[in-house]
């Protein structure tokens, strides 16, 4: 079995287990206490943010420990929000962040807020002259991820931080991808990270609050981690996870140029061995281990369970992988192809062949997905003439609405439209997507009498 | 080395470790993924949860894993207020409950809610007439504890719980001291608890929610957890939390009637191996493993430290153990002495030996703090007249106001007073204790040009 999910979570780095183990020992009583078991905590806790500090490259009473990378951004927004009151309330994010960041950013909404979100480029990155555009009077907070969680893209965060350092406003980085690899570069004032991605235990985050930050934290605290995380310290993971990003980061230099090149294998023969493929984010500015392409007619949960009978276990934008039947969003900001999609994220350690065998399975997993649900297999020579063509595919989900228009694309004239009828969410990004990468025009979209109308032009 | 410090948090019990090892190589993957690790974990998440139902009562979709108890208190009384915000803004709670809650109360008096407090009498518990009569029309919620921390007094939830439930009110009750022990009688609508407590691993907490309550998670949500707790499940740590639990619940009867023996001979014995000691909380109604008495002419954290050279790990609620310097809300709400306070709480599977051990070093260590504080030895006979004295302990700490007091009594005349000038808060807890104490009459306090004078009328 080949576990290619680093990017949701990675298995206990074998240091992190260790340490684990021995702070189960050492560090279980309450660092607020003054008996000998507790004093052994404080000093176990204390030698842990040293340490995480010197990883980030911050002070030690600028970071604190939190139950989860998640708790770290809901509690770094609020409070950088609520620091800078005074100047306003407007928030700025990019339409790729991680749902944490998306989430605090609806709640801020709800409570009267407003938001920006900084659009991205077909690779997923922002412009920063775009963050810079987006910056006003009353801009409280700006946040930009480090790296995309999906597609690995890397963000430009330090340009952007020296244009919110210009305009006197906070950035908050959320490293929680890319933390495991190295410091963030640029002058950021907030950083959210998570050790679960870096090979430590679940329940532990950071959040690291530069002095002089103006930062008000919410609800209700205690005297515990400067007040800005309550609740017992979860001290055993919180040694673990510290001692896991030193490790990965003993081997980080290495680790990556090997990643890389296995993710760009991957980057180049999946075209070549799968037709019908798109594959996503930024080639070059990336990280190591993450590569996301996208199959045109695939429903992305049958190749999910495709791949994972044949021993591989990936990751998935796509709408019908979700409970919610919404296409990722960050596929969506980028205005890619949603359909069939696959991330590939490698944890550190995933030997060559793994790789090797997975572009060998992936063909046949895509063409037997592809073949059950009645998929075209080439397209055909235009007829001279016909009219235009509606093709009716509600109550039908991804990919079927693509699959239907491919079908019938060939018996539309040059010139002439095809009016794809859905009621499905996911095809408002797909059936565009498939325009693009087929070389057809997509004119639009109209309201039909039920769902939408999607008008596509046949071109070539 | 003794641990009687195990109402702040126990040792990892070597079932929770076992499973914790377990559920790392099992259960570290994202259960919301659709891969073959992530619906293991799915499947541990799941087991896990019905096994924390049934050992808490309830319906496994009620309950909710939790970053830690705090956390459970935070989001179980802001989620029940909201829910109940048409009902009205009053929320209910005990003078006595855990900092978290008392915490959450006054996030809720910062945002417009208001608040009342119900008094406890002097063993620590609440009488359930006090609740009824603090109900109001606008009551959104009640909170009250199963068992107090500090001096294990059990508070009456199922009759607060009936008197809620007759006017509609959701009672939430904290069990984090108590669930090791049992399920919590009574018809309580939300219920909050915390691992550490029973030996399970820092970083989970429990929240329950009964089918019916109006809920209204605040702050900003993801998909986990029914959206009352957001971030990555602590998997490994639920696994283990709910194993540890489910042992601890196997020896709880025998255990109890173990610890509640050792905890009556220390309550039995230390009044008369030790002289002006108090012995605080129910003598009967209350938690097995917990005693707590507080010693005259004895600073605590000294105390503590003397103790700690002996081998005995222990706690206090005194101010001079605390960072803030003001006594444990607890002693001071139920008017009793707060200065030298001793708190032991008894880990399952503490030998007797221990307990007869700390029976034998507790008066010397006393008498060592004493005498070093220059506390007087005995009481003098009064003198047949003399004028009102004023004693002056400005700028000194507890206990040397209560120390110079006792000094001087012997020189006031029957029927005279005694000023003692002082500017330490606990001050104005422990004079009035040590009157009651003493037999002495304490006449009340008086602004002073430097702290307060507390005014003291010799009776005998």
């Amino acid at each position: 079995m080949s576990y290619f999910d680093a990017a949701s979570a990675a298995p206990l780095h074998p240091v992190a287990r260790q340490a684990l183990s021995a702070s189960l020992d050492e560090g279980w009583a309450d660092p607020a206490r003054l008996h000998r078991e507790g004093r052994r905590a404080r000093l176990l806790l204390d030698a842990a943010r040293e340490a995480a500090a010197e990883a980030v490259g911050c002070r030690p009473d600028e970071l604190v420990f939190t139950p989860s990378g998640t708790h770290a951004v809901h509690a770094g927004v609020a409070g950088a929000l609520a620091g800078r009151r005074r100047a306003g309330r407007h928030l700025i994010v990019s339409a790729v962040e991680h749902s944490s960041v998306l989430h605090a950013a609806e709640t801020h909404e709800a409570d009267g807020g407003s938001v920006t979100r900084v659009a991205v480029d077909r690779s997923g990155a922002v412009d920063p002259s775009a963050y810079a555009a987006a910056l006003r009077e009353d801009t409280a907070l700006a946040c930009l991820q480090s790296a995309n969680h999906e597609v690995g893209t890397e963000q430009p965060v330090a340009a952007v931080a020296e244009n919110c350092r210009a305009a006197g406003v906070p950035l908050l980085v959320d490293a929680a991808q890319s933390l495991g690899w190295g410091r963030v570069a640029g002058d950021w004032s907030l950083l959210a990270a998570s050790a679960h991605k870096w090979g430590g235990p679940p329940g532990v985050g950071l959040l690291v609050v530069r002095k002089g930050v103006r930062f008000a934290p919410q609800g209700p605290s205690d005297d515990r981690e400067s007040g800005r995380a309550p609740g017992f310290e979860n001290l055993p993971a919180i040694v673990a996870a510290v001692a896991s990003l030193r490790a990965v980061r003993a081997e980080a230099a290495e680790e990556a140029a090997r990643l890389r090149e296995l993710t760009d294998r991957i980057r180049a023969r999946v075209p070549a061995v799968v037709p019908d493929v798109e594959v996503v984010g930024d080639p070059v500015r990336r990280l190591p281990g993450i590569v996301t392409f996208s199959c045109l007619y695939v429903d992305g949960e049958t190749l999910l369970h495709e791949l994972d009978r044949a021993g591989f276990s990936v990751s998935s934008g796509s709408s019908c992988t979700s409970s919610t039947l919404i296409p990722s969003h960050v596929l969506k900001a980028m205005g890619v192809l949603s359909e069939g999609n696959v991330r590939v994220s490698l944890p550190p350690g995933t030997p060559a062949e793994d790789v090797e065998r997975f572009l060998r399975v992936l063909p046949d997993a895509v063409a037997a997905v592809r073949e059950r649900l009645g998929a075209p297999a080439a397209a055909r020579t235009a007829p001279e003439s016909g009219t235009d063509l509606v093709v009716d595919a509600t109550g039908r989900r991804c990919p079927i609405p693509v699959i239907e228009l491919a079908k019938v694309i060939g018996d539309v004239p040059v010139g002439g439209t095809v009016r794809v009828l859905s009621d499905d969410e996911a095809a408002r990004l797909d059936i565009p997507a498939w325009c693009e990468m087929r070389g057809q025009e997509y004119v639009g979209e109209e309201p039909a009498d039920r769902g939408t109308a999607y008008v596509v032009r046949r071109v070539s």
